[in-house]
């Protein structure tokens, strides 16, 4: 069920459900993912990876593996550039340079299991599996360092030699005179906790942790590269970002970026995981020795043991009120893994733990701490979803201590425009008081629950959103369609939320739009799709792209009718002369050859003005308290979505967060056994919710439409994954009294938890 | 050897001989021509044609193949949409909609050996051949029209049902109340004729004829197609114009343009012959009815017998000259088979025939004619090599009556700007004088011979070239590397005469653009490559996509400077604060992500300006008397170029034009027995030269720029066929009097006619 609150449209096409053009494809098999890809003489790649979570590779001789029959290249890090100490700037602060090849193929070290440490081409993937057997390396084995208490203890080995670091003020800076595992720390100030603490009348400090959870996109990771003669490199896969890809490429292969051609696939999810490079710099180097094109596709094993799951985190939360239920004071403490290099979401966790609420005392401190695990990747509002859990876990504690509903609660301290958050900026446009006032006003909420070991829990969480470059082209064609070009890949829809926000502009019909994906040869540079930009950014570009064209249609109207430019208008698909004719969109396009020629719109934009996203989740959970088992029996997701271009994708990302977040809550969680291999590194031990796992997840869109975008547009994306973890804890303790506080609340947990209660 | 006559040059980029930008994919065999694509579950397809020139298709049974094991579909000219006798144009004038179906797959009547009848798609290729065997066809044979003689003879047989055309004025219009084989008559007069031959001292009438000519491309023709269940078609082919071939399928599919995509692929040659459609129709029906991507490739056998060659031509000139070498008058007579439907290039040929030369009076006739033959294509300056043929043949033959060095009675004649040619418009640019200067004053030709049945011819040829629709998409790169999107087809060059324009605009060097091709839904409309056009009309629109980046970069920079645009320059790849500070095109683009975002360049032309081209051969022979062999012994070509973008580029054309025109003269021509087969379609009997048939081919570039232009490019690819057929047979001449008025001058040909002198 579905329920949108939204007034009378002003709009023609946004807000529409057309059908999804992807969609025939897609369930006829005949959509061309990476994968898909089959190239004359095509070589398949296999990569071998450590089998030690942490050790010294002390020699790695490729001799007989290259005299298999079959083999036609191997490749180790010695094939790569060499790459110095150099800083180099990454989205979570700079890293010597040296680490974009290390963490893609180990040099002298190996930090996790399944860390790269040389790859095979060969004529079919058996051979080059076998021919992995054929590399000697030897190992000098190291004590593995897997938790965060374990890094930070003074006896834990250093993963890094601070002297590659030394150079790079805020990376590995010493602590104390002392060298740690600790890669960075951020702090966030904003008033005087202390006293905030001493004004309360309320305060309660609890610890959390999450184990790593991994993205679970269906489709694993895979390259193929052709890397030619004359130097010119083409790179197939699945991504979320191709120019992404390219600057990757450019930087670690030192190839100029007109050397380079990323062709973008069809993607089988991403999720923030598809935005690194992992395969594509093997291939192509595989590619350049072999004289061929090459093939790489990820194992499930490898997927979840060589790229990048969330962080596995320790947080500690300590707030204070007042009897009244105003929020004095917060204190957010969070230790995120980094895995084998920096990079942890630290940062989008910082911003976001407070941010639902109002309160003058904030101190937010966070840590990246590297461990012998696989480097993390983004994860759908990285870090937040963590952060949140620990927060509103700690809210829901307050309001039940203050004896108040946990909505009106929250409600009462709810962040609004022009008030300060966490970093001291005031925030923009965000809903966060109408999400809650229609969470309260649900149904959902207002219904009663009847039975044994059942609860209802509720949790906002806020996420900040993206901007970035876009880059839009579009061209007229002589039947009034026209071709529209974006370099954003699609993954949630944004082939048709492009093409509608364009036809909107140009009061033409959606299906007169045929929306595609450029390669990085064929668009202007485009950021990649995530940190919920794509709707908006893109849109922002598409738009533009179509004022472009307006503006030429209008000259070249005048230009037929023989008039001044500034006698005629356009407007809703019709030209106008000031009191006189008029020609549609489609009349004008049949002239447009005859007149001159056809016409073009471009644009490139980077728009700030990116509106922030809140979401509220009501939860309703049945605990099996012989097997442990929580079991969601009803769930809402109430969310701020700006406005709506297409409301049935909206939905989908907004079912689809919420899904991974009870995954996270319940079941999902990486399992390390002591010597740093991954205990469930398959899709039937690592165990996501599958559809009879889950209600149906019920929808309320607020559109707060966002003032910094033509058609109110703000990212839906990514919030619906931060509320799920807290909403379900919370439930958790309404049906059974157990505050959870680790993730995932599997049925294990549950009983030990059950158990201890008990004592 | 090459000779450039060329001033100082004022370009930096325009003039230069940079690589190839596809060479090294071309000779490590890793260019995809469409045959190339693979994709999953393909189909193969095969066409069943017509054994017979002239047949009633009484019945086509299908059933047995449909049976057959592996066939997926088969389909008839039933499967296509029903198209009735209402004109739709083309580039020779309108023709009844059904034709554009009949052409493609017979409906009722076979009009040629080769007339497709239907197509099977199977799981390979031997099956779908096996297959071809099992539709049973019933033919009630007619007796086949395979001369124009025969054509125009009161008693031939009429290929096309009169009722057909009836409506279609100029279209088989009946001649003294009798319906003919005749399907369009042209004239241009210009002047009295009569009188002009009256006011001549010395009056030539000759007659000639000539052979069909294949354009002989190395790559065959194919097509893969996917016609998806939402009705989006796809299809990849070696063309000379993707939105050509989406034009032609949406026309004769009944589709939308935006439910299409056409991907041009690398070409292997084309010559013209790959403007039309041949498979891509049958390909995309054949997947549409068996939900499977089809390929079809033709065999060489079928590239001759069911692709169109060059027409066959029956030619009478008359033409009157004053005894000082003042040319008076001339009379063309010019009929041209058009095959089994219109379609002749006679306007081409009418147009160019008597251009070279003033004078007062002229008259040409152009006469199409239909034969069962296969419909004629396009074949570089499509009908004039033949008329220039006869015209020149004719101009030998005065200045030998006239005593006259035949160089200097040409140029004493010579066309020149602002002085009307035969359609009665004044000549633009033009630069016959300075070509046939060139000519005269070059080593070739003041060269002596010597020897036994040796001889020298020369002759002069005109083109009108093209200008039509193009565009082109730039977008900068952060490195200051430049991707450039075009949509025309690279057959000669193209992507780096493109880039090198583009680069020159700019002041940015050749190296840093990437030129691609872009599929039809990537990049706007584009007409064909052909005609001449592409590094004019093409070229205006990636320089006028060049100057939208400029202008948007000396916006950018005031910005950056926070100065008004009005203060801010932009030449030779710098950008200049009046009396202040700089930043090259690279500085800038770096700073371009930082400063609003990247750029990017749009444009749509459609150029008039267009110059013509003017061409002089000459031709050394020797001729053995014994065999009737000629040998070319020397051949240099001299033309004006305009400015010659690449020159290298521009001599391959003229070296591949003069070969070809040698070809034709000397070797190449359909031989057809009394049943209307071809005697010699494979590359054994119809005989190409090879590189060791003839000597290197000297180039003299005249660059007189096009001030059409803003680089003064004019049209160089087609005009070089045209002179090299009366260059040939001036020099047999000249070497043993024998006057060829009928081409190819086989050795037996020749043998004959020696023959025949001696009698």
């Amino acid at each position: 069920m579905t329920t949108t609150e939204k007034p009378a449209s002003p709009y023609q096409v946004v807000g529409t459900r057309p059908v999804r053009p992807d969609g025939v494809d897609k369930v006829t098999g005949r959509a061309e993912y990476g994968a898909d890809i089959k190239l004359p003489g095509m070589l398949y790649g296999r990569v071998l990876r450590s089998p030690h979570a942490h050790a010294v590779i002390k020699r790695v001789d490729v001799s007989r593996a290259l005299a298999h029959p079959g083999v036609f290249a191997v490749v180790t890090t010695a094939d790569f550039p060499v790459l110095g100490n150099n800083p180099v700037p990454t989205i979570r602060g700079p890293i010597p340079e040296r680490w974009t090849r290390e963490a893609l193929i180990a040099d002298g070290k190996a930090l996790y299991k399944g860390h790269a440490i040389a790859a095979v081409a060969a004529s079919d993937p058996h051979v080059a599996e076998d021919a992995l057997g054929l590399i000697d390396v030897e190992y000098e084995v190291l004590p593995p360092v897997l938790s965060i208490d374990q890094a930070i203890s003074p006896a834990a080995p250093l993963l890094h030699d601070p002297a590659i670091t030394a150079d790079i003020k805020g990376l590995f800076d010493p602590i104390d005179g002392r060298q740690t595992n600790i890669a960075r720390k951020l702090e966030i100030r904003f008033g005087d906790v202390e006293q905030g603490f001493a004004d309360s009348d309320v305060v309660i400090e609890r610890e959390f942790s999450t184990a790593s959870a991994h993205q679970g996109y269906i489709e694993p990771h895979n390259a193929t590269a052709f890397w030619n003669k004359d130097g010119l490199l083409t790179v197939w896969t699945s991504t979320q970002g191709a120019f992404g890809v390219r600057d990757a490429l450019a930087g670690v292969l030192k190839v100029p970026v007109a050397k380079l051609k990323v062709v973008p696939m069809e993607i089988g999810g991403g999720f923030g995981g598809k935005i690194p490079v992992y395969l594509e710099p093997l291939a192509a180097v595989l590619s350049r020795k072999s004289g061929r094109p090459v093939q790489i596709t990820m194992s499930r094993a490898e997927v979840f043991e060589a790229t990048g799951p969330t962080s596995a985190t320790q947080m500690r939360v300590k707030m204070g009120a007042k009897r009244d239920g105003t929020l004095i004071a917060g204190e957010v403490h969070l230790a995120y893994e980094a895995g084998g290099y920096p990079g942890a979401p630290v940062p989008g966790a910082a911003r976001s733990a407070l941010a639902p609420y109002n309160m003058p005392h904030h101190y937010v401190e966070g840590f990246e701490v590297v461990v012998n695990k696989p480097k993390v990747a983004a994860y759908r509002a990285p870090g937040a979803p963590q952060a949140e859990f620990a927060v509103e876990s700690v809210v829901d504690e307050l309001a039940e201590m203050l004896k108040m509903d946990p909505v009106e609660f929250r409600l009462q301290n709810a962040s609004k425009q022009g008030v300060r958050r966490s970093e001291g900026v005031p925030h923009g446009s965000v809903g966060t008081q109408q999400v809650l006032q229609a969470a309260r006003d649900s149904a959902h909420y207002r219904s009663e629950m009847h039975g044994d070991k059942i609860g209802r829990g509720v949790a906002t969480g806020y996420w900040g959103n993206g901007g970035n470059e876009s880059a839009a082209y579009a061209s007229v064609n002589a039947d009034g369609t026209v071709s529209l070009v974006t370099g954003s890949v699609d993954i949630g829809g944004q082939r048709a939320a492009l093409a509608m926000q364009f036809a909107e502009t140009l009061g033409i019909p959606y299906d007169t739009i045929k929306s595609t994906v450029g390669d990085t040869d064929s668009i202007g540079y485009t950021s990649n799709t995530g940190g919920s930009r794509t709707t908006f950014a893109t849109g922002w570009a598409v738009i533009e792209a179509a004022y472009d064209i307006r503006a030429q249609l209008i000259a070249r109207a005048a230009k037929i009718w023989d008039v001044e430019p500034e006698k005629v208008t356009y407007e809703a698909g019709v030209l106008r002369e000031e009191g006189g004719q008029t020609m549609t969109f489609k009349e004008i396009a049949r002239k447009l050859a005859g007149s001159g020629g056809s016409i073009q719109g471009r644009a490139a934009v980077k728009p700030t003005g990116t509106g922030a996203a809140v979401a509220t989740h009501i939860c309703d959970v049945h605990v099996d308290t012989d097997t442990g088992k929580v079991t969601v029996t009803r769930y809402t997701a109430v969310q701020d979505v700006g406005t709506a271009i297409h409301p049935s994708y909206v939905e989908g990302q907004i079912q689809g967060g919420a899904a991974q977040g009870i995954g996270m809550a319940l079941n999902e969680g990486y399992v390390y056994r002591p010597d740093g291999s991954m205990a469930n590194a398959s899709y039937l031990d690592y165990r996501m919710p599958v559809a009879n796992d889950l209600p149906p997840i019920d929808v309320i869109l607020v559109e707060v439409p966002n003032p910094g975008h033509p058609y109110g547009v703000r990212g839906v994306g990514e919030v619906p994954i931060v509320p799920p973890l807290a909403a379900v804890a919370n439930a958790i303790y309404d049906a059974i009294g157990v505050r959870v506080r680790h993730l995932p609340a599997s049925p294990a947990f549950i009983l030990e938890e059950l158990e201890r209660l008990k004592k």
